[in-house]
């Protein structure tokens, strides 16, 4: 594909660049709502005797927030020395006075969220390190992206921050929650900053071969084994891109190509496609021939976070059961909203009576008349020669792929455990055209597992 | 299996003998028909005027055949510088006026078989070279096998490779025809030589570990890749179980064991079982569960050692196609008398109309772009990301292994020459409980198939 050139890129930038960039009120209006927020922090510090700063952190600090996200981040920073349950202790005692109306969340440690003037406000406590390698918990860090970022993102490079985002967005890439395995908002800005700009950060995107490792510091002291590297500049033992899925990596090269190739705004607006009809479905899995098999129980009430990642250990752990019974898996994917979904497209819902079993050669003596014996008397067809070993052709278990996951054997095959206390509760498993009643709850999702150009 | 003890087994061994031992007058009969002929051969050259000698060679020449069985080899040896026209002129013309009722076959060169007195006899010029090693024809070997042979076996070692043939012969293995792969009798002769009977060799195989090697002579000057090595003690560069294939090195294996654990003369005159009827093939049929296809034609017009290594060789390359193209052959088998048939058990008849093709990563820029456009505007599911590759669904050629038989595909599977032509004249394609009407004529066959122990 030949590239386009700049020219057109430029103007398409520059008509998204109208659409998400925050405007003098919006910008007006959050700086306004910080300086209130933080003027009460400090308040609320001076009142319980407390030598603590508030730094505000995140997209919103950094101006690389895109118009209409609400989005506050205050760091409450304590000194490193102090103990983490006084943190904890003042740290919601300042949430809870800032934010009278907010409630106690808890990550790796308690936090206040809420809202103040429309604004959606996360007040955090967090240990002033000196750097991001001598953590003393996980949110230590953020002040330290905060402040590389700070002074070294000036407006434009802001702005094309944020035009790298919209489009992550657009393509789904966007977002390092464990549901997406996307690019983080830091890891954005690291990309934005290390290239430049978009444009050639999308032109060099396009050329990747990963492993792709950028150290902008020059201070990395690991290798690391994901597909794209970014050493974070506040932590030289951290890959900021950890999470990012080769497969999103690989989304995100072939939609620069796509982009360069063919400038258009489209791309970063790609919002979800109509839902598919239950009739639909069932068109489509009678045109392709397979026999879909889906298992359907309620989602475990767990933040996505945790849930997803069961969903997907326990699809795979479903396809490789029933690939290592003999079934022959097409494709599968999981899903989740009320219910949750475990679905396996098959290419046959049943398969023969008999199952081959391979024996030892017949010259390893001992092993060999061990298998003979076993099966010399049994219902198997065999024990015969096949070249130099014994063969025999057994009962399988399972021919039904639906009597296996109406059966225990569903729950041995590492699912996740909250997946596997849900699934203890009760579940339906779907076969064939009946799956077409998912999309009911599903109709988007399947569009995207029967259309599912990248 | 512990091993009985060799009191028992002598016993089994006596029993056989009384059964396969030729008796006086059989032996007497035999001899005074070599000598007969002999005497003709003798005459026969004494008219033509040409310097030859007659030779008996073969089992009957070293007194291990089985009684009743009627073979005489007579070889008529010319002297090694005789040319080869000469020497085809005159063995035909011997052979003539010795058997003046016989026919002109041609194995490698032509010779004569014919009947004498009841026996089966062929008579075949050779050339009479110094050793093994530097033949003239394949057959000039074969009087140096007899001299090695029967200066080295009396009497009783004779009567032991007797028993050694009698016991490969009941479990199938016997003779090194391209159809059964065995052991041939010159074979079995070495093997008796080496261990010094057939209990000793009994006790022997049942340990072996292939590849096992025997030189006899201590002379191989090269290795072989085959599971059982004897080389040959006229010819340093020939193995003589070369043809014997590894099955049935098993095959023996597990019967000497058998016979071990168990001295019986059952398996020595194991015959044919009871053929399967129609009806039963097709009850085995509904129990495995599976969809079996067959290619029946009319079996080509050529010898069994042309016919079986082409069935052999299209059978695997019909179920190389159908495992190729998605199916799942479970079992296959080829059989042939006035019809052939290709036989291949499959899993499933038909398969679905997709079938996924995996793509290049999507890093490797052109190649990736060119499969994404190639597939891009089509009707294939995809391109789709799976991990850091493109793959499509594409629809599948052939989603029925009837239409894949029935169409041109078949020939382009490898098969023989022979077969290939057969099948250019026409044939069926039976499927499912149908190939229950191949037991009217394999029903042998189709009992060692649905009941296959060794």
């Amino acid at each position: 594909m030949p590239e386009s050139d700049s020219e057109e890129l430029s103007r398409v930038v520059a008509r998204v660049r109208e659409r998400i960039d925050p405007d003098a009120a919006e910008r007006s209006a959050l700086s306004e709502a910080v300086d209130a927020l933080s003027a009460r922090v400090g308040e609320a510090l001076d009142e319980l005797g407390v030598a603590a700063d508030v730094v505000q952190v995140g997209s919103t600090a950094r101006g690389t927030w895109l118009s209409g996200d609400r989005d506050i981040d205050l760091f409450v920073r304590f000194p490193e020395g102090t103990d983490r349950e006084s943190l904890e202790r003042y740290g919601l005692a300042v949430g809870n006075a800032v934010l009278p109306d907010g409630r106690e969340e808890y990550a790796e440690h308690p936090y206040v969220t809420g809202t103040f003037e429309g604004f959606d406000v996360d007040l955090v406590p967090c240990f002033d390190v000196n750097d991001g390698a001598s953590l003393r918990s996980a949110v230590d860090r953020t002040p330290h992206h905060n402040d590389y970022l700070q002074s070294r993102l000036d407006d434009e490079l802001a702005a094309e921050v944020r035009v790298f985002k919209r489009f992550l967005k657009g393509i789904g890439a966007y977002g390092s929650d464990l549901r997406t395995r996307g690019f983080s908002g830091y890891l954005t800005e690291l990309l934005v900053l290390e290239h430049g700009g978009f444009e050639s950060l999308l032109r060099a995107a396009a050329d990747w071969h990963p492993p792709v490792e950028f150290d902008p510091e020059g201070h990395g002291t690991r290798s690391f084994d994901d597909p794209l590297v970014v050493v974070d500049p506040t932590d030289p033992t951290r890959n900021v891109a950890a999470v990012c899925s080769a497969e999103n990596v690989a989304r995100f090269q072939h939609y620069a190509r796509e982009l360069l190739a063919d400038p258009s705004v489209a791309p970063f607006f790609g919002g979800d496609p109509d839902p598919l009809s239950s009739e639909e479905v069932r068109e489509h899995v009678r045109r392709r021939g397979t026999e879909p098999v889906a298992v359907v129980f309620d989602a475990p009430d767990v933040v996505e976070d945790q849930l997803y990642p069961q969903l997907y250990k326990s699809i795979a752990g479903v396809e490789s059961e029933l690939s290592r019974r003999g079934f022959d898996p097409v494709r599968t994917a999981t899903f989740a909203a009320d219910s949750a979904v475990l679905f396996v497209e098959l290419a046959h819902r049943t398969l023969p009576s008999v199952e081959r079993h391979g024996g030892p050669p017949v010259h390893v003596r001992e092993h060999a008349e061990g298998f003979f014996d076993a099966y010399a008397d049994g219902d198997a067809y065999g024990p015969f020669l096949d070249g130099d070993r014994y063969a025999v052709e057994r009962e399988r278990e399972f021919t039904d792929a639906v009597d296996l996951l109406e059966s225990d054997a569903l729950f041995e095959v590492g699912l996740g455990s909250h997946v596997e206390s849900s699934l203890g509760e009760g579940y339906a498993v779907l076969a064939g055209e009946d799956v077409g009643t998912l999309a009911e709850e599903f109709g988007v999702e399947l569009v995207r597992y029967f259309d599912p150009r990248p």
